[in-house]
C-alpha cells in the first residue's frame, strides 16, 4: 500500500462523516423557504475546503445562491485544473415515499441515503477527500487546482455564466473536471462521454374569468383542462415519437459505429424495468431504450396542475391550467430553437375559445466528450487502475447545463468523471450514494491527478 | 298594502341582517378544517328557525355534517309541506379572485357578494323570511310546513337519503319545495322544469415505483401526466361530443316542441359570452349552447394534477396522476352506467406501461318537472302575480341530487322556485344574491303557501 493510498485509508472515517453532515444541511435551491440553508451549506462547504488545505477560500455572493470557491495554486509551469460541483440539491416531494427523512442521512446496505447523497454532495466531498489527502501526504498538490462549487445546478445555474465571465481571475483553467454524472453499472468505473440538453417552458391556458358552475355551464363552456390535455395529447404520437413539427428537424443522428459501441455496454434492460417498477417501455419507436433515454431528445410533462385539487368533489370548470414541460436535446439541436418551436406548436393548437401563453424557462445545449484529448487519457488510465476494470465510455441522457457553458465560454476540455450509483434515485424519493465507492472514487481521483501532471496538460 | 305585505316591508331590514349573519358562517363541507364551522352554521339556523316561530326544532347528527329539521303543523285535513334547503357551501380556491372576502359578506350595487350568498343560504333565508312574517301576521301558516336543511348537498348529500328512509315521521309530506335554482333572466320568475343528473368519478395513473430523473429515463419511461392526458384528450372528439363509447346510447333527445320553447326563452348567448369572458363557445354540434346546457350530457374536468407543482422547475417523470371528472346525465342515462362505461373506456385505453385505477363518486340521475300538477299550479299563480311577470319554465343544467332523492323515496311532487341571479357564480368566486330579490321572494313564497292551501294539495 502506497503512503497515498494510507493516508486515504486513515481519513476514511472522517471523510465519511463529513459529507453526512454536510448531507443533513437542506440546500434545495427551488424553494425561497430554504434560502438560509443555501448560505449554511456554502459556509459548512467553505470551513471543509479549509480544513482540508486549499486556499483563497471565498463565499462569493451571486443574485441567486452563493458560489464557493477555493484554489491551490503554485506553479505557473503547472497545469491548472478546475473542479467544478454543486451543493444544492432538488426538492424532496413526495415526502411520504421516504424510506428515512431526506435530510437525516442514514446508511444502510453498504449506501447513504439522503438527498444529494449522489446528486452533488457525495461527489463533492470525493474530490475535497482527495485533496486532502494528497496534502497531507505530500505537502503539495502535483497540479494547480481550482474548486468551484455553485448553489443553483438544479435551477439552471442562472449566476453560473456572468460568473465564468467576470471572474477570469478565478475560472481560467487548462481542463474542467466535473462529478456529477452515474456509473454505468455498480463498481464499473465511467467517463460520461455526451449529455443531452434542455429546453424549459411552461404552459398557461385560460378559457373564462373565472372558474364556472360545471351544472350552470357545463356542455358548452371552454374547460382549460380540457384543452391543456388536448395540447399535451397532440405533442405526443401514437407510437411515442415527439409530434411538435420541425422537432427533429436538425436533430443529428447517431452514427452505426456509435449504435454499436452502445449495444455493446452492459444495459440490462430486464434489470430496469423491474428496479424502476415499469410495466414496459414508452418512446420513439427505430431505438432502443438505452438510446432514448441518452442520444433521442424528448418532450416531458414535469408537471400539470388546474381546477380542484383538494379533497372531495367540487364540480368546477376550471378558467385557468398549467403545465411544466422540459425537452431533453441532442447533438445538433437549440434550445431557444426548440421553444421556439414548442410555442407555435401550442399556439397553433390552441381551440379559438381558449387562450394560451408559453413561458421560456431554463435551456441548456447538448455537449459530446472529446474522446482523443490527453486529459480524458488520463482519467481513463486512472480510473481502469484503481477500479481494476476497462472504463466505460457511455453517453448519459441527463443535462448538465454547466458543461455545455465551460465548453463554450471557457473553450477547454471537460472531464466528466461520475460516481453515482446507477440507481441512485437522484431527483427522487431516497437518493442513495454507495458507501464503498466513495471510498475508492477518492483514491481514483487522488490518481488521476497524479496522472494529468504527467501527461503536462498545460494548454 | 296588504297587512301581510306591510309585515314583510317591517321585516326587511332584520331579515337581511339575518341573511349577513348567517354568511358569514364558512360552512365549507368538503374541507375537514370547517368541521366546527358546520356545527355553529347548523346551531345558528336552529336559533333562526325558532326565532320565526317554527316548532319541533332539531339539529340531527348524522355520520356527516347535522341535519337542521323544524316543522308547524297543526291540521290534518290541510296539505303538509317539506322544505328543503342546504347550508353548507361551495369551497372558496382560488381564493384571490375574490373583489371581498367570502365570509365576510359586502353589499355592493344592490348585492350581496359572499360564498354561499345564493348557493343556498341566501335562498333558504327567504323561506325563513316568509314563514317568519305570515306567522307574526296571522298567527298561524295556512298549510303545514316541515322544513329540512342539510349540510351536505355540495359533497353529494350522503346522509340525506337514509335521513329521508330512516324518519318518515319528520319527512313525509305532500308536496317539496325546494329553492336552489336560478331565475331565467334578472327579475325573471322561474321555475325550473328539469335537472341534470350527476356521475363523478376519480382518474388515478401510475406507472413507475417513483418519480424518476427525466434526464435519466426520459424518452423510454413511460409517464403518468402524458398517458392522463392522452386519455382525458380522448374523451372528447374534436367537435367537442364525448367520445366515450355507449355514453349517448340511452340519451332521450328533447322533443321537437321542447326544443321550440327552449329557442323561446330569453337567453342571451352573447351576454354570456361577455360576461363569462368566453371565447366561445364549445361542445357537441347540432345542438345550441343552451341546449348543451341543460338537456345535453357533459364530460368535465374538475381537476387535474400530478408530478411537481411548486415554485421552479423540477425534472421528474412523475410516477402517478390523478384527475377528478364529472359527467352530467339527462333524461334516460343513469350514474352507475355511465361509472361503468367511463371504468371501461378508461382501462381500455390505458397503454400497457401503465396502470388506470377509476375510483367512482357521487352520483345522481337526472329529474323532469311534471307542470300538470297542482302544486307547480299553485306556484305559477303566486310567481305571476308577486313579479307582474309571466312565469319562464326552464330546465336547468345543474344537479340537485336530493331532487331525485325526494322523487323516488317520498314519491311527490317537487316544486323548484329558484331565486338565485342568473349571474349568482354559484360555486366560483364573488357568488352574489340580488337584495330586491330577496325582498320580493319573501312575499313570493308567502304568497304560494296562500295558494297552496286554496288548492288543498293533500295527497
Amino acid at each position: 500500500m502506497s503512503s497515498l493510498q494510507e493516508q486515504l485509508a486513515s481519513r476514511f472515517e472522517q471523510d465519511l462523516s463529513d459529507l453526512i453532515e454536510f448531507l443533513r444541511i437542506p440546500s434545495v435551491s427551488a424553494l425561497r423557504e430554504h434560502r438560509a440553508d443555501m448560505h449554511r451549506a456554502a459556509e459548512w462547504l467553505a470551513a471543509a475546503m479549509r480544513r482540508v488545505g486549499l486556499e483563497n477560500v471565498q463565499v462569493i455572493e451571486t443574485p441567486g445562491h452563493p458560489i464557493v470557491y477555493a484554489d491551490w495554486i503554485r506553479d505557473a509551469n503547472k497545469p491548472t485544473a478546475l473542479i467544478y460541483g454543486h451543493y444544492d440539491v432538488q426538492p424532496v416531494d413526495p415526502l411520504d415515499l421516504w424510506e428515512s427523512p431526506p435530510f437525516e442521512p442514514e446508511v444502510r446496505q453498504g449506501r447513504i441515503y439522503a438527498r444529494g447523497a449522489s446528486d452533488d454532495k457525495g461527489q463533492v466531498m470525493v474530490h475535497l477527500a482527495a485533496l486532502g489527502a494528497l496534502l497531507a501526504c505530500y505537502g503539495e498538490l502535483p497540479v494547480n487546482v481550482r474548486v468551484l462549487i455553485e448553489g443553483e445546478e438544479e435551477v439552471g445555474s442562472p449566476s453560473l455564466e456572468p460568473f465564468l465571465q467576470e471572474r477570469p481571475d478565478l475560472v481560467s483553467a487548462d481542463f474542467v473536471v466535473i462529478s456529477d454524472t452515474s456509473m454505468f453499472a455498480p463498481g464499473l468505473p465511467t467517463l460520461c462521454t455526451g449529455l443531452r440538453g434542455i429546453a424549459a417552458v411552461e404552459l398557461h391556458v385560460t378559457t373564462a374569468a373565472t372558474d364556472l358552475h360545471s351544472g350552470l355551464y357545463g356542455g358548452a363552456a371552454p374547460n382549460a383542462l380540457q384543452v391543456l390535455a388536448q395540447l399535451i395529447a397532440a405533442s405526443k404520437d401514437d407510437q411515442g415519437r415527439v409530434a411538435v413539427p420541425g422537432f427533429y428537424d436538425r436533430v443529428i443522428e447517431p452514427t452505426p459505429r456509435e449504435r454499436q459501441a452502445y449495444a455493446a455496454l452492459p444495459f440490462n434492460e430486464k434489470e430496469l424495468l423491474e428496479r424502476l417498477e415499469l410495466g414496459g417501455w414508452d418512446g420513439e419507436p427505430g431505438y432502443t431504450p438505452f438510446e432514448r433515454m441518452t442520444v433521442r431528445p424528448t418532450f416531458e410533462v414535469n408537471g400539470m396542475w388546474g381546477g380542484f385539487l383538494g379533497e372531495g368533489s367540487k364540480t368546477v370548470i376550471p378558467r385557468e391550467a398549467h403545465a411544466k414541460i422540459t425537452c431533453r436535446l441532442v447533438a445538433g439541436q437549440d434550445p431557444e430553437e426548440v421553444v421556439r418551436l414548442l410555442t407555435a406548436h401550442f399556439q397553433r393548437l390552441c381551440p379559438p375559445y381558449a387562450r394560451v401563453e408559453v413561458t421560456p424557462g431554463h435551456g441548456a445545449r447538448p455537449w459530446k466528450a472529446d474522446l482523443e484529448h490527453p486529459a480524458l487519457q488520463a482519467a481513463i488510465r486512472a480510473l481502469q487502475r484503481t477500479f481494476g476494470k476497462d472504463v466505460a465510455l457511455a453517453p448519459t441522457g441527463g443535462s448538465i447545463p454547466v458543461v455545455e457553458s465551460f465548453d463554450r465560454l471557457l473553450r477547454v476540455p471537460c472531464v466528466l468523471m461520475g460516481f453515482a450509483d446507477p440507481d441512485s434515485n437522484a431527483h427522487a424519493p431516497n437518493e442513495r450514494f454507495s458507501v464503498e465507492t466513495f471510498r475508492v472514487a477518492r483514491e481514483a481521483v487522488a490518481l488521476f491527478w497524479q496522472e494529468a501532471a504527467r501527461d503536462g496538460l498545460k494548454s
